[in-house]
């Protein structure tokens, strides 16, 4: 059997874990990495694939199958993600969830016109959570939805601490409230405020000389990313910073608490529960999986832009229907 | 719009189920209930739809968009199935696991040849479960499953029980070990003995003046049911029996603990897991989201046998593709 051919775009966390998510999967074959870098200053692991500059992409059409694009949301994506639909089948992690819709028609259109397979917004949240979300809401159509995020690091507000005056580095974790958690799990369907879902902790590396009450303070009250949560704020050294949060494991609950029969006298509980040591690695092995569904998707015949809700599960996988049937159903 | 015509064959515990989870999906209606019993002593909720016999079911073609099939696996499924294929869009819970394959074929060649559709052994385990199982695999292929079920009532020990000399009535529990699940969910990937995965515990009602220790001791001794678990006995009142255990609650959970990156550094635990008051009524309302998604293929053009694994998942809901995407993505 011929291999499927791939190519990576962008070379950062998630570009490394897919390189290393394909070594996992032996039907799948990395061709060339693309990155806006001078290519000979990237070392990658696979010794037989290329590493290219992102205006060779063009040159590679006929030679890879699909092309997983593991640049930003903010501005890499929005850009490449129709230009390289237009030559190449796609997958991507889009996850600006306002404008996945925009998004999506931007890549359909494109992708339509040229004959291509685009997977957009693929990864766990958006991606596995939505799919669970989507899948529980058909299945318990009276309920109610909870997500809970963490323990895990979030970009965004370590981004925003980042910001503040007399910080030199810093990192935040989201992490879910127990509590919260335990009284969805026994179907108490609680109202929680976003300050009983979520709690925020910090890790602070202040500047010499910093006033870490105003830091703390400056945190604690910042509108949008934190106010509206408890905020523990701890002050470390760059070295701890280093040692101690390196990683960047994240993961998250997702629960639909419904009710099922006649006058709703059952209560019927699903829960699905991520636990990631690293997030970027996680996402990089769903987007491998769907790669590969991309790629069989276009050959027979479903074309244009499509999301995670469109895929057949089947089509994640290396194995025939009837192994999947006689091994796993 | 037009709603979605369905009918339910056999009114058991899951025909009953399925009746009361149309209630809760205004895009679908009851047409009819088709019984083996005398119609006219058949009680529905439904106002509207029909009750009728068995024999009746052909004159409905053309009036019913999916027939869903709530009889039994051992008997009723592999007659039905290919039969009533023939005519109809199928849904039924077929869960005979080695059997799969085979039932598979038989409705696949009818429906094929019928150009109808029929999704084959929809619930939860198969069903729900194996999709979680087949996803995590494809996502993580370097990694373990693990499955617990429970709490929950197994019909098939219950059976066993109520076999032996002396017992008049009786239920069985399949309760997950807990040391067993939080090992698992530590990412230890346990090796783990039958024993060691679940307890089994039976409620007894015995016949006046049984042997009591004889009871316990050959239900414990039991080849394939029992010898190979720490099994508890404990015996009751007939009352009691229907007072405390006439629920059928049960549930579950399924694992994948992967991991990822190169030299696999990092690990990944995947977890999905069911609290059911009802096991009935949960297999019921998986099989009328699966009604819908079967109807929708069949217009589409995707005829024949198909598993919950050849399912988008958008099409278990009555919303758009558009919808789904800024409401859920």
């Amino acid at each position: 059997m011929s291999t499927i051919k791939v190519g990576i775009v962008g070379y950062g966390n998630i570009g490394r874990g897919v390189e290393a998510a394909l070594n996992q999967n032996p039907d799948m074959e990395l061709v060339a990495v693309f990155t806006r870098r001078a290519p000979e200053t990237l070392q990658i692991h696979n010794a037989t694939a290329k590493v290219e500059h992102m205006d060779a992409l063009e040159s590679y059409k006929g030679k890879i199958d699909v092309m997983i694009l593991c640049g930003g949301s903010a501005t890499d994506l929005p850009v490449q993600g129709p230009e390289i639909a237009r030559h190449f089948n796609t997958i991507d992690s889009f996850d600006t969830h306002a404008r996945i819709p925009e998004y999506f028609t931007n890549v359909n259109e494109v992708a339509t016109e040229a004959n291509t397979t685009s997977v957009i917004s693929v990864g766990w949240d958006p991606g596995l959570f939505s799919m669970i979300r989507m899948m529980s809401g058909a299945i318990l159509p009276v309920g109610e939805d909870y997500t809970f995020w963490g323990k895990g690091v979030s970009q965004g507000h370590s981004d925003a601490i980042r910001r503040v005056k007399g910080v030199k580095n810093g990192i935040q974790y989201t992490i879910p409230m127990n509590e919260a958690v335990e009284s969805v799990r026994n179907g108490e369907n609680p109202e929680l405020a976003t300050r009983d879902k979520h709690l925020r902790e910090c890790f602070v590396v202040a500047e010499d000389g910093a006033d870490l009450a105003e830091i703390e303070n400056t945190i604690k009250t910042m509108p949008n990313y934190f106010s509206d949560y408890n905020t523990i704020v701890n002050f470390i050294s760059e070295e701890e910073l280093r040692r101690d949060h390196a990683k960047m494991p994240h993961g998250g609950f997702v629960f639909r608490s419904g009710a099922t029969g006649f006058e709703e006298e059952s209560k019927q509980i699903i829960e699905f529960s991520l636990k990631l040591d690293s997030n970027p690695q996680f996402t990089a092995n769903v987007l491998v999986a769907y790669a590969r569904a991309a790629v069989r998707m276009n050959k027979e015949g479903m074309k244009g832009a499509k999301s995670v809700f469109d895929v057949p599960l089947s089509y994640l996988s290396p194995k025939t229907s009837m192994e999947l049937m006689t091994e796993l159903l």
